[in-house]
């Protein structure tokens, strides 16, 4: 079972005040890449895993999909996604994702931001996923990028010259990492790019399109504190078919 | 044009004495996972891409290949090859893989070892090389893994606790890279795992496995001197289909 850290009072309230929780999909640097990915929503039927406050299920409502299903573990996001939403056409379910049993052959698109990383059992995850999609059917998700959530010590450090670095170790050991991110004792789990590709292709999925996200300069010129970030990419974006 | 450093008088001297330059595959511990993507070779057709000593072309030979065709920049490289290889089915061309025309639809299986890093133009590779092989041919290659091409210092730095850390910066920068390794000034172009995938993808490749690699603790308790190799993966191994 994954931790469900959204529901710790500290954690939801530090993380409602990001930009990205008040001002939701704009307030994301790297959505624009992520709907660059996305096919034409309309007539389509939707699942969203970790939905939490419900910006993406409204967003391919707007969009044009027929029906969206937003799932989340947190009970906290979701009562607020429902309050913030008002169309039949968008249904909310608590579930965690590690023990999620999704329809069969019952959604056009999947779509998941930032939540597998949250996740142990990717392989497993993907392989329910693919069941739920129709033939053709496409799964579009972002995830915190293997290099950002390896290293024991994820801060970075200015080398001789004064630039920032990126201490990488431990990459290649996967499991469970700890950080300190808006509250104690996160728990994220370390995969590699590798295991993350290669799981989709096991599931029988078709890749394609993979994205090493980072802030481009002009990012960089309206935000100079996100320059660090253009060092080493801090999100993955993937594309695939079933 | 990719540069030519393998014909660099004291790179060549150096390069030689590499224990892999000595012994061959066997000296390669990245081997094992490279030839377990390899279909069976029983009566194919095969390129080497940057074929060296010419050690994978006699392997593939005893494989069973019905001919292999040997590519490489490196005139000093291609005469130990020539000299080493006793078998009408290996022919030796010398080229540069950068504006090589290869047949149309005249391989089964394209290999290649640690050689496209050399390459600028990987996107004119891939479409090459797929153009070259069958329908249902197979790409199987390696390079320097992107996390190992990318810093502006590859060297390991002891943190704090004194474990060796990988100095990541500049991975979303794509460009040459020039590093001081058996000489001065080999330039390696550097570009993102992205990259590599979504050219194969844009090549219309099938993507069917990756592996990025690193020694093993297995490895390490035979070689002590490997393990910071495995805080980050040296090398990025990628098989496609046609």
């Amino acid at each position: 079972m994954a931790q469900n850290i959204y529901d710790d009072a500290g954690f939801f309230a530090e993380y409602s005040r990001l930009p990205r929780s008040i001002d939701g999909l704009r307030a994301a640097p790297e959505w624009p890449s992520l709907r660059a990915m996305l096919p034409d929503l309309h007539g389509k039927r939707v699942v969203d895993l970790g939905c939490g406050f419900g910006w993406f299920c409204r967003w391919a409502r707007e969009s044009g999909a027929a029906h969206i299903l937003g799932i989340d573990v947190s009970e906290k996001m979701l009562a607020r996604a429902i309050e913030e939403t008002r169309d039949a056409a968008i249904t909310y379910v608590r579930s965690d994702l590690e023990t999620l049993e999704l329809p069969v052959a019952a959604f056009d698109v999947a779509y998941s931001s930032l939540a597998f990383h949250y996740i142990e059992d990717f392989r497993g995850l993907a392989a329910n996923i693919r069941q739920a999609l129709v033939e053709n059917g496409r799964l579009i998700f972002s995830v915190e990028h293997p290099i950002y959530t390896a290293p024991s010590e994820p801060t970075f450090v200015r080398n001789s010259a004064g630039r920032a670095t990126w201490p990488l170790d431990d990459y290649l050991d996967e499991g469970p990492r700890s950080t300190d991110w808006l509250a104690k004792r996160v728990i994220k789990h370390h995969r590699t790019l590798a295991t993350y590709l290669n799981a989709l292709v096991d599931a029988r999925f078709s890749i394609l399109c993979i994205d090493e996200w980072g802030p481009t300069p002009e990012h960089i010129a309206a935000h100079p504190d996100w320059a660090d970030d253009h060092q080493r990419p801090p999100f993955l974006l993937m594309s695939a078919r079933r």
